[in-house]
C-alpha cells in the first residue's frame, strides 16, 4: 500500500507531496522503533497496576496513581507537569459482595448456591440483614410492565444477553449497559427491593463484571449486583425448568461516602510555532478497585505516556501544544473529563483535536473519529501511513468518555483509539483484567498509532 | 465498504452481479452467526488440548489425535472420513533437558544457575555424561569462521535476537529460525560438541521455545537446546562483562527411534457439479510433546472442522470436492503433506485450491495467497465480502508448510490464513501454547473467513 501510494505520487509528477510522504513515513518508523525495542511500557504497566493495583476515584491508590503520573511526566522533562484537582465521587465497597441462591431440586430437596457476584459501583448495600426475595427473570426491559405484580418486594434479574453476533463487542456492550446504568432505578419503579444483572460479557469463566450504575432520583435506590456467566446459566435452567421461583439472598456493604479531591495529571509540550493551539492525548487514570485496571485503562495511560516519551527520545518539538492527559474518575463519574473541559472554556483555549485510548491495549485497528466531514477526509487521506502499524482503520464515529466534553464544548474533533475487541469484554471490569491479560507489543503498537497521528495532526492541522 | 460496493454496483446497473454480492454476504453473515454461537469450536479445541494434549508423531497422542478426529468426521456426516496412512519419524524427548550454567562472579566465586532449557526436535542425547564444555557466543553464522579455534571441542550458544522492529513477527521467525534449524550442524562442522540457541520468541518470560533441528548428515551429529530469554540475558551479561568464559553442563537424552505410522485424518463434501476439482482446507494434527499445541496448530484443526460443521449445518451442497485434512507430522517431517501430495499426483487428482491455517488461532487480518496474477485477484476481489470479519487483508505469499507440496506438483494456487501475529512467538513451540492462551471468538472470525473463502472459491472456481 505504501509502496503504491508513492509510486503514484512519483507517476504524477507530485515530488513536493512525495518527499513530505517519505519523510513522514520516516519519522513514524523511527517512532515504532523506539517504542518497540524500549522496556519502558512494560515497567510503565508493571509498576501502575502491580505496585499501585485497583485505583476507584476516592481510593489511596487513586492518589498514589496520581502521584505515580506527575513523578513519570516529571522524568520525561515535559515542559510542565501538574495536577488539575476536581471534586471526584467517593464510592465504596465496603468489603466482600455475596449472593447465596436457593432453590428446590428435582427431588424438591433445598439447595444453595454461592453465586459469583459483584455490587454495581455506586450503590447502597443491603445493610447487615441482606435482602432475601424471590428472583423476578427480566429479559428485556418491556418484561417489566408484564411482571410488575411479581416484582414488588422481590429481586429482579436482568438477563438480557450479550450478543455473540456481533463482531464489534462494544456494540455488544453498547446494546447491554443500559441495564447495568438504568435497570437498578427502572426496576425499582416497580418495587423491586433489589437488582442482579447478567454480567456484560461473552466469556467462557464465572467472574462477576462490575461497572457503574446512576441511580434516577425519582425512585427509591436499591442495592444491585453482576453475575457470573455460569451462575447466570444455573439461573436461566432453574426459571426454564419447572422448579420453585429461586430466591436469593444478597449482602451488599456499598457507600457513597462525601466528594473528595481526585486529579487530572496533565503534562504539556509548548508548540513552537501555535503555542494556543492544544491537542490532547490521554487515557483515564482511575479503574475499578476489584481488578489491576490493566486495560481499562492502564494501556491507555501507558500508551499516553509512551507519546510523550518517544516525542521526547526522538528530539521532536510540537508545533502545536500538546497535553498528555491521564484523567480522574472515568468510571463513576467523569468529573475529569468535566473539570479538564470546564477550565478550558474558563480559560477560553483553543482546542483543535483530543485523542483517547480507552477500548484496551490490544493489536490496533485504526481509529474512530467524530469530527466534520473535511476533517474526517483530512485524517482518512493519512491512513496508508498508519497501515504498517495495522492503525488505517479509519471510521466515523468514536472519541472516548474524557475527551467527549471538548467535543460538545468546543466541537473539537475526537478520536478513539481502536484495537481488536475481541477479547475486551473477557475482562472488562472484572478481577481478570490484570497485567498478564496484556501483550506488550501489542499495547506498544497502539502507541505508535497514537503518536503517529498526532504528530501528523500537529504537522498539518485539521 | 460493503454497503459502498453494493451502491456502486446498483449505479452501474451491474443487478445481476449485486444480487450475487447480496447472496453472497448473506451466506457469509449466516456462517459466521452459526460459528459465533456455536459452542463446538470450545469444546473440540478443549477436548484435543485437555483430553489429549501435546501429539508429536509416533506418539500415544498422536495416535489418540487420529482416533478423535476421525470420529468428529463420521459425527458430523462427512459423505466420507478415512485415514491416509504415511510413515513418520519418531523422535522422542527421552526425559527431562537440563542446562546448568557454570561461571565465575564478580568475587570469583564460582557459581551454578539452572538454565530454562528444552532440547530440539528431532536431536539426539548428550549420553548420561553429559556435555560439559566452554560456551562461545555467536551472533551471526559469519562469527563462525571468526571463532573457528575456540569452537573446537566448545559449546556453540547462538545468539541471533528475535527482531522487535518487525511489524509481522512471522518476518522475524524466518529470519532467525535458520540458527534452530542448521544451526547444529553448521556448529559441528567446527567442531563444536553441542549447540544453545536462544529462543525464538520476544516473549518477556523465560520458557524455553522448541522447534525441529534438520542434521546435515556430512557433519557429526551433536545435541543442540533452546534456551530461554531470561537466562539468555545472563549469558549475554556474562560475556559482555569480565567474567571467565562460562561452561555450560548439559543433559538431553533425545532419541530418533525408527519410523513409525502416521495418518492424515481426512472427511470428504463431494462436488455435486465438479467432483473431480479438488479443494483442500486444513491445519496439522501433530504439535510439539511439550504443550498441548493450542495455537499451534488446534486452532487449525479446529477451525477446520468447524468448516464442515458449519457447511452441513447450513446445509450447503458444494459444487467441488471439498476434502478437509488434519495432517500428521508437520512440526518434524511434514510426511503427511508430502503423502498427501503423492497420493494425489498418483491418483492424477484436480486440485483447484488449497487452504491452510497454521499461524495461530488470533483475530483473522486476511490470507496470504501463492497463486497467479490473475488468481491473486480474483481473490483480492472478494475482499469486501471478508471484510465485516476482518479477513480482508489479502497479501501475496503465504500458504502452509502441508499444502506447499501440492504447489510445487500442481501448481495449486494455495492461501494460508494470517491472523494478527502479536502474540504467536510467545507461546509458539513453548509450554505457554496451551487451550487457556486462546480466545474462543478469535478462533471462531478465523473459521468463519476460511469457511467464507472456501465457500467463494467454490462457487465461482478460481
Amino acid at each position: 500500500m505504501r509502496k503504491l501510494l508513492m509510486l503514484a505520487y512519483l507517476a504524477t509528477g507530485h515530488l513536493t507531496v512525495n518527499a513530505q510522504y517519505i519523510a513522514d513515513s520516516t519519522f513514524i518508523k523511527s517512532i515504532a522503533d523506539n517504542i518497540l525495542v524500549s522496556n519502558t511500557a512494560h515497567e510503565y504497566l508493571y509498576h501502575l497496576t502491580k505496585h499501585i493495583g485497583g485505583r476507584l476515584a476516592g481510593s489511596p491508590q487513586a492518589a498514589a496513581a496520581e502521584r505515580w503520573g506527575l513523578q513519570v511526566f516529571k522524568a520525561l522533562n515535559a515542559d510542565t507537569a501538574y495536577w488539575q484537582p476536581c471534586m471526584v465521587p467517593h464510592w465504596v465497597r465496603g468489603g466482600k459482595d455475596s449472593a447465596v441462591l436457593v432453590y428446590r431440586d428435582n427431588f424438591d430437596i433445598t439447595r444453595t448456591q454461592v453465586l459469583n457476584c459483584l455490587a454495581l459501583g455506586n450503590t447502597i448495600g443491603t445493610g447487615k440483614q441482606g435482602v432475601k426475595a424471590r428472583i423476578i427473570r427480566i429479559n428485556h426491559f418491556d418484561e417489566l410492565e408484564t411482571y410488575k405484580a411479581q416484582i414488588k418486594g422481590n429481586v429482579v434479574f436482568y438477563n438480557a444477553p450479550f450478543e455473540q453476533t456481533f463482531i464489534e463487542t462494544f456494540k455488544a456492550y453498547g446494546k447491554n449497559a443500559t441495564y447495568r446504568s438504568t435497570g437498578p432505578s427502572k426496576a425499582a419503579r416497580y418495587g423491586a427491593v433489589a437488582v442482579m444483572v447478567r454480567s456484560m460479557t461473552h466469556a467462557y469463566d464465572n467472574h462477576a463484571h462490575t461497572g457503574a450504575t446512576v441511580y434516577n432520583d425519582s425512585f427509591p435506590k436499591i442495592p444491585a449486583v453482576a453475575i457470573g456467566l455460569k451462575d447466570v446459566t444455573l439461573l436461566n435452567q432453574l426459571f426454564d425448568g419447572k422448579h420453585q421461583q429461586p430466591f436469593v439472598h444478597l449482602f451488599t456493604n456499598g457507600q457513597m461516602l462525601p466528594d473528595t479531591i481526585g486529579n487530572n495529571v496533565i503534562a504539556e509540550l509548548r508548540g513552537t510555532e501555535f503555542p494556543n493551539e492544544i491537542i490532547t492525548i490521554g487515557g483515564h487514570l482511575d479503574s475499578w478497585d476489584v481488578a489491576e485496571g490493566a486495560h481499562d485503562d492502564g494501556t491507555g495511560i501507558v500508551q499516553t505516556i509512551e507519546v510523550l516519551r518517544v516525542f521526547k527520545a526522538l528530539g521532536y518539538q510540537p508545533k502545536r501544544t500538546i497535553r498528555f492527559v491521564l484523567f480522574a474518575n472515568e468510571e463513576n463519574g467523569t468529573r475529569g473529563a468535566k473539570a479538564y473541559a470546564n477550565a478550558a472554556k474558563q480559560r477560553n483555549e483553543k482546542h483543535v483535536f483530543a485523542l483517547e485510548s480507552d477500548a484496551g491495549g490490544f493489536t490496533p485497528r485504526g481509529f474512530g473519529i467524530t469530527a466534520s466531514n473535511e476533517v474526517f477526509e483530512k485524517i482518512k487521506n493519512w491512513a496508508s501511513l498508519l497501515a504498517p502499524y495495522y492503525g488505517n482503520n479509519i471510521e466515523h464515529g468514536g472519541g472516548g468518555a474524557d475527551i467527549a466534553p471538548l467535543n460538545r464544548t468546543f466541537n473539537t474533533p475526537i478520536a478513539g483509539l481502536q484495537p481488536d475487541s475481541q477479547r475486551y469484554f473477557d475482562l472488562h471490569h472484572a478481577v481478570t483484567d490484570v497485567f498478564e491479560a496484556v501483550n506488550i507489543r501489542e499495547m506498544q503498537l497502539g502507541a505508535v498509532n497514537m503518536a503517529a497521528l498526532i504528530y501528523l495532526v500537529d504537522k498539518y492541522g485539521l
